[in-house]
């Protein structure tokens, strides 16, 4: 499969043309800035550096930080085959029509460390809008970065703000724990559902009530769409006590239908976080979260380090070591070594 | 509901009791030893420290840590309704019968911070052998906990090591990633399956084939037998290829049989792991994650100490920190004030 001439893949060609380039993320920023009309190869660059982790991401890190808040992000998550793609595809289509472009995408897949065949399938789904130049794809689907795709997804969020893209939609591919945690750093998370017994209730299980600013049953030209809303507004009802209610809007996004609706909830859930000073509040706790899942992962990848040795497996075989002496002897060393590395 | 007379409860009499006798742990842990024939409110006291964590948990550990692997523990998962608790039930009888007792039983939730009315309705069947000298059976059911349950339960399991008792089962109510970490701490992991399509998939999702060394499929009196072995056959086939295959016993909890199979089954698996000097390997390994959990919760719970005060979410609303750079900050003043602390 050849890539679209608009498609900006993790690899490929854009990184055999960038080893002749500037490498300097600071160079590449100051290239990928001007948003729609920016150099999106070296944005795709900047991306694989915030995707990699480590000191450089970190370096990156700070030159966006004071771009941080200037653009809005919507998260779209939901059950695998619940027709996130098609939606998503609409709601961009939906959101240049509307004048609210340009959108940048982040089709985030955590389950699959290569970006594998399902999302390359998608992507061409979406050809049309890549081809666009108010348009940029990119998928993620590392696990290498340190903190997860839960921290790398908000820096190349940050990033894609700091290249000045106002808008920036994050898909993700299932609902695991961490598809939940991702959605959950986006300004407004999209929920979307089918109509049927049981989806609402799996829903609940996994914790996507719980983040839901907007609730959609997609495909809702099937049966049990009743049956779907009242089992939310049931579920809401005993999960929550906020002052914004998610709206549930009905999609068929295989013909559009409704798409405009749920650009009309983002909205006015947008709307409701700026003025309530929700938003400022959201932005600042996420950021606490992305901090703790740093400082924790660079502690957790120590404390493997000590713990995954020879000599300390020797000892606990031996009945010389117990767990609690061994925690308290770790976090004693690593404490000593980073406080002295400072 | 009366609690019967030889159930230890989490709480209730034996606090109550226990306020009037020595609290010194090395003194109740003398007392507790003996197994069946040792004092069991000083061992249901010992189990609360254990539960509640902090330092008096870290130095019963130590205290403990000598008797480490003078016992076996099996631990027994699966969905909920599978019959779990029957068929505890029916192996500990079993095991009496065969003069494989004393047993110790750990009934752990996760899910629920007090032990609701399922766990002592579960229990009210084991009434009989709660009667029996030879059997302890406990509820856990703590979050409080240091590392969380995960933690708990190996602390929990040595310290009735410790006391003399040579066989714990540990029995999980849930299928989330902590019963199946709960479950993964025990000497011989039997995963419960109900026949009927859907059900091995479920399983193998939850990563329960894993860490499963014997499968069950309960209430095998029922149809889909054997569609759920063939479904468990195949995927075993797909996902291990190790020296030990997990075989795979039919068992209908309610009448008791195929009970005997599962004992035989576990009893292989355990000659097994000794021969082959896997037990060694596999606890030791076991120690190390149990070490690791602590070292990180350790650190974690100093993290969000630091990163949850007013004047860090200040300093991130007026955009004054970025987050890699409040991670930075936090890693090195930890270490400072831990490095300071030894």
């Amino acid at each position: 499969m050849s890539a679209p001439a608009g498609a900006t893949g993790p690899a490929g060609p854009i990184e055999t043309t960038g080893r002749q380039r500037a490498t300097d993320p600071e160079k590449l920023l100051e290239a990928a800035r001007g948003g729609a009309g920016g150099d999106r190869r070296a944005l795709a660059r900047l991306l694989s550096v915030a995707e990699r982790g480590g000191e450089p991401a970190r370096h990156l890190s700070r030159a966006t930080a004071p771009a941080a808040g200037s653009s809005y992000s919507i998260g779209l998550t939901g059950a695998p085959g619940a027709g996130k793609s098609t939606l998503t595809g609409r709601l961009v289509a939906e959101m240049l029509d509307k004048g609210a472009g340009p959108v940048a995408v982040l089709a985030v897949d955590p389950s699959s460390p290569l970006s594998g065949g399902a999302i390359l399938g998608d992507r061409v789904r979406m050809q049309d809008h890549a081809l666009d130049r108010n348009v940029f794809i990119r998928s993620m689907a590392t696990r290498g970065h340190l903190g997860g795709l839960a921290a790398a997804v908000p820096e190349a969020v940050r990033l894609l703000e700091a290249a000045g893209w106002p808008t920036v939609l994050v898909e993700t591919v299932g609902v695991g724990q961490v598809e939940v945690e991702v959605a959950g750093t986006c300004d407004t998370v999209v929920v979307v559902l089918n109509p049927g017994w049981g989806d609402a209730v799996q829903a609940n299980k996994a914790g996507l009530l719980e983040v839901a600013d907007v609730l959609v049953i997609n495909k809702a030209d099937r049966p049990g769409v009743r049956e779907t809303r009242r089992d939310l507004v049931h579920m809401l009802q005993l999960s929550r006590s906020m002052d914004w209610t998610p709206p549930i809007v009905e999609t068929v996004a295989s013909t559009g239908d409704g798409v405009a609706d749920l650009l009309q909830a983002i909205t006015r859930h947008r709307a409701f976080l700026e003025e309530s000073g929700g938003l400022v509040r959201r932005r600042a706790k996420r950021m606490v979260e992305e901090a703790e899942r740093l400082a924790v992962s660079r502690f957790t990848r120590e404390v493997a380090g000590i713990l995954g040795s020879e000599a300390v497996l020797k000892r606990f075989r031996s009945g010389a070591l117990d767990p609690a002496t061994a925690a308290d002897e770790v976090v004693a060393e690593i404490s000593r070594r980073l406080a002295s590395d400072g």
